[in-house]
C-alpha cells in the first residue's frame, strides 16, 4: 500500500524539454498540490531516495525544490523522521474554498461596472477578435490607405541611438515638437490661436474626457450631454457621479434653450460641433454663440470634441468653438485616432490658461506622457507635410466611398432603411421603421459577421426613430455592392422583408 | 484724417510666404482685433477698394475674409452704407477682461493639485528638459545599454502591411501574444501561476495604481502604505480620498503588527516586497505570510508592486506575494519601464479572478489598450529570448556599476554620507547626518545639474535620518570617479565640509 505521500508521485508531471528548471517544476507542482488540499498538513512525503527513483531526478534537484518549499513553510522536515507537509497553509485553503462572495469594490468601481453593462446592451466590438473585418463599423478609418512606408521611414530615423530623450520618461505635457506642430495645425485648420503652453498631449480623446471629468466634475453636478451622443464621454462623466442632462439635437445642433430651462447651472457641456456624434450634423453659428454665451455668463465649462472635423465633405469647416470663445471657457479635445490610426494612442487637449496647471497636475498623477517614439514620428509626419496631404487624400477617398455605399444601400435596401449623405464623419445613419428593434438587428447582423452599431446605444431619452450606424470609411468602392448584398441577405435570414 | 477703421490697416500684417492663405490671414487678424477690443462695435471699415490698395490684396481675397467674418457676426454689412464691426462680440471681451478668478475645479481636481505641490517640495525632474543627464536619478535604467538594433528589427517586422490588427483599436486586455509571454515569464521568474484571463496590459504601473485605487477605494477607506514608500502609488490612492496609514519599514519589510494595531480593517495594503521602494530591502517570508494572513481574514486587498524584482544582486529572488496567496487577495503589478525602457509605456496587472471583470470595466472606461506595435514588439522580444538575455546582461552591468559607484562614494564622500550596497534595485541611499537638510541639498545639487532625490519626499512620518537617493544604473564604471568628484565639488560649493 502506498504511503499518503504517494499521492505526490502520481500528481507530478515533469517536462524535461521545458526551459523551466526541473527543481522549479517540482517546487511549483508540490506547492500547487498543497494549496489545493491534495496533500494535507502532516502528510509524510516519500524519502528523497524513493523520489529520485520514481521521478528519475537527481538528489540535488529534489533537495533544491524541498529547500524552497521548506523556507516557505510548505514542508516541515523533522530531524531523523523524514519530511512532512506543513500545516501553515492548510487552513488557508479552507478559506479559499468557502462560498465566493462578490469582491468588495468602491462605489466608483461598482457604478462603472454596471454603467458599462448598461450602455453596451447592443453590440460591443470590444469582445471581437482584432482580425474580424471592420465591416460597417463606424469610427474605423481606412487602414489599407494608411501610408505605412512613410511612417516606417520617419519612425526608423528615431531608432538609431538609444538616448534618454527617446527612451526615458517623456515631458509632462508631451513632446514639444509635436505640441508646436499642433499649435500650427489648429491655427491653420481650426482658427485656434493658442500658445504652446496650452497644449497637452494625452493618449487619446477618451483619456482626455476622463481627466477633464475628474478635474471639473463633482458628484451631482449637472452636465449637458448631446442626445444622442458620445458614449465614452458620457460614461467618463457619469463615472464622476454627475447628473446627465440630455439635450435634443436639431438641425442646428444641441438645444441650448432646453439646457437653460432644465439645468441652467450645469457645470459642463459636452459637444461635438464640427460633426455631431453620431448624427453627423454641424452646429450652426447661432447655436455656437448661444452655447458660448451660456458658458461665459456662469461657471460652466464647454468640452469641445472636434473629432472628424478633418473629414468634412460639404462646405468650408466652421472654426472651432474654442476659437470663438472670448471667455476661455472652452476646452478643445483633438485626436489622431481617425486621422492617423487608433492604436497610435495620441490625442491632445487645448486648455484655457487658467486650467493648464490644474490639468497637468491630474494628468501627471493619472498617467505619464505617451511614447516619445510615437510623438516624435507624428511630429515629423506633420512638420514634413505628410499630414495635410494624408487628410486631403482620405477626405477624397471617404467622400467617394460614402457616395458609392449610399448608392448601393438605396438601391438594394431603400425599402428597408432610409439613408442620406452626411456632411462629415465616417458613417451614415440607416433609419429604420418605428416598429423595428434596432438592437436585435445589430446583434443578429453581428452573428453573420456584419457589424453596425444600434443608434439606441447613443441615446439617453428616445425621441428618434430606430437606426443603425453604418461606417463607410472601411468599404472600398468596388466592394460596396457585395458588402451591401451580404447585409441584405443577412437581414433576410433574420426574417426581415426588404 | 483716417477713418476709425483705419486702425484696421495699421494692425494687419500679411505674410505672403506663409502656407496660410491670405484671405485666412486677413480673417484671423481682423477677428483678433475685434476680440481684443481694438475695433469697437459700430466702427466703419474702409471700403474694399481702399483695402485692396493699402493691403495689396485682390478684391476676392478681401470678400472671402469678410464673408466669413460676417457669417460669424464679427462684421455687419449695411446695405449701401459700407461694412461695420458688429457689436455681438463687444460685450464678451469686457467679460474676458474682468478680474480673473481661479477656475472652479472638482474636489478631486483641487486635492490632486495641492497633493502634487506638497509631495514634490524637494526636487521634481518633471520640469527638467529631456536632454539633461540622468545624473544620479533613481528609476532610470541604462539607456545606452538598450539593444536598440534588435528592437528596431523586431518593430520593423510589424510595419510591413497596414492592417486593422496593427493600426486598429487594440484588444481590451491587451495583445494576446504579449499576455501569453507574460504568463510564461511570471511563472518562471516569479513563481506565479495564473491564467491568460487574469493578465491585463496597462500603460505602466502608475496607470495600474490609479485604476486599482478607483476600483477598490472609497473616500475615508484606510490604506496601509509603506513609509517611506512609493510616491506615485500614494498620490493615486490619496486622489480617491482614502486615509493613509503609514507603516514603518524594518529589516523584514513593512510592520504588519503596526497596521493591525492602527487600522486592522484597512481596505488595501500597498507593498513592494521584492525591493522595498525606496529603501531597497526585501520582505521576509514571515512578514509575507503575516501580510497575506491579514488579507485572507478580512476584506483587505494587497497591491504588490514588483518593480525591479529583475535586478536582484544578492541571493535567489523570493516568489511573488501573488504566488503565496491562497485567498486571491493579492493584485500583482509589473512594468516594463525599468527592464526595457520608460517611454515604452507598458505594464501589466495580474488580478484575482473575481476582480478581472470589474477591473476590465474601469480600464475600458478610463483609457484604451496601449499601442499594438509596442505590445507586439515586446511580445517578440520576450518570446524570441531577447528579454531574459537583456535582464541577465543588465543585472551584471548594474551590479558592477553599483560596486564601482559605492567604492567612489565611500572614498570621496565617506565622511559626509554613509552608503551601503543594496540587494536589489537601481539606487543606493546616501545617509546624512541628522542636522543636514536633505531637501536643501537635493535642490542645491540640482542647480549644479547633479540630480538626486531627497528621501524625505518618500516619507509620511519621519523616523529615519535624512538621506539622498543616488541612482547607479546610469553611471558607467569609468565615469563613476569623475561624477562623484563633481558631486563632491558641488557639495563644497553649497558650503558643506566633506
Amino acid at each position: 500500500m502506498k504511503s499518503p505521500g504517494g499521492m505526490l508521485l502520481t500528481g507530478i508531471e515533469l517536462d524535461r524539454a521545458s526551459a523551466v528548471p526541473l527543481y522549479r517544476q517540482l517546487y511549483l507542482q508540490v506547492r500547487k498540490q498543497i494549496l489545493a488540499g491534495r496533500l494535507p498538513g502532516g502528510t509524510r512525503l516519500p524519502s528523497t531516495r524513493t523520489l529520485c527513483k520514481e521521478l528519475e531526478l537527481s538528489r540535488i534537484t529534489i533537495l533544491n525544490a524541498f529547500d524552497q518549499l521548506t523556507a516557505e513553510g510548505f514542508l516541515a522536515p523533522r530531524t531523523g523522521a523524514g519530511t512532512y507537509v506543513g500545516d501553515e497553509w492548510e487552513r488557508r485553503d479552507a478559506a479559499a474554498d468557502g462560498p465566493r462572495k462578490p469582491p468588495r469594490l468602491s462605489s466608483l468601481g461598482q457604478s462603472v461596472h454596471s454603467l458599462r453593462s448598461e450602455h453596451f446592451s447592443g453590440v460591443s466590438y470590444a469582445t471581437w477578435a482584432p482580425e474580424c473585418p471592420t465591416s460597417f463599423l463606424p469610427s474605423h478609418p481606412a487602414y489599407d490607405a494608411f501610408p505605412l512606408p512613410v511612417w516606417k521611414r520617419l519612425m526608423n530615423r528615431h531608432l538609431r541611438q538609444p538616448t534618454k530623450a527617446l527612451l526615458g520618461y517623456g515631458e509632462l505635457k508631451g513632446l514639444q515638437r509635436l505640441r508646436e506642430a499642433i499649435v500650427e495645425y489648429v491655427f491653420d485648420a481650426r482658427g485656434i490661436e493658442c500658445s504652446l503652453d496650452q497644449v497637452v498631449i494625452v493618449s487619446g480623446a477618451q483619456q482626455a474626457f476622463n481627466l477633464l471629468g475628474m478635474l471639473l466634475l463633482d458628484p451631482q453636478d449637472g452636465v449637458w450631454m448631446e442626445d444622442p451622443g458620445h458614449i465614452a464621454a458620457r460614461i467618463a462623466f457619469q463615472a464622476q457621479g454627475c447628473r446627465l442632462v440630455p439635450l435634443r439635437i436639431d438641425d442646428q445642433g444641441l438645444d441650448v434653450q432646453q439646457g437653460l430651462r432644465e439645468c441652467p447651472d450645469a457645470r459642463l457641456a459636452f459637444t461635438t460641433p464640427s460633426r455631431q456624434h453620431p448624427l453627423g450634423t454641424t452646429m450652426s453659428y447661432a447655436r455656437r454663440q448661444e452655447l458660448i454665451e451660456w458658458a461665459g455668463r456662469g461657471h460652466g465649462w464647454i468640452v469641445e470634441d472636434d473629432c472628424d472635423s478633418e473629414f468634412r465633405y460639404v462646405g468650408r469647416p466652421l472654426p472651432a468653438l474654442f476659437a470663438m470663445d472670448p471667455w476661455q471657457k472652452v476646452i478643445y479635445v483633438g485626436t489622431f485616432s481617425k486621422v492617423l490610426y487608433p492604436s497610435l494612442r495620441l490625442g491632445y487637449v487645448i486648455l484655457p490658461e487658467a486650467l493648464v496647471e490644474p490639468f497637468c497636475a491630474i494628468r501627471a498623477v493619472m498617467d505619464r506622457s505617451p511614447s516619445t517614439l510615437h510623438q516624435a514620428t507624428t511630429a515629423d509626419f506633420m512638420v514634413e507635410g505628410h499630414f495635410l496631404g494624408h487628410i486631403r487624400r482620405m477626405r477624397a477617398l471617404y467622400q467617394a466611398r460614402q457616395a458609392r455605399l449610399l448608392e448601393q444601400l438605396q438601391l438594394r435596401l431603400g425599402g428597408f432603411m432610409r439613408v442620406a449623405p452626411v456632411e462629415a464623419g465616417l458613417h451614415l445613419i440607416g433609419w429604420l421603421d418605428d416598429a423595428v428593434d434596432e438592437n436585435a438587428i445589430a446583434r443578429g447582423l453581428a452573428q453573420h459577421e456584419i457589424y453596425t452599431y444600434a443608434l439606441g446605444d447613443y441615446c439617453l431619452k428616445r425621441y428618434l426613430p430606430p437606426g443603425l450606424l453604418i461606417g463607410f470609411a472601411g468599404t472600398p468602392e468596388e466592394q460596396a455592392g457585395e458588402k451591401v448584398e451580404a447585409l441584405a441577405r443577412a437581414l433576410e435570414k433574420l426574417g426581415h422583408r426588404l
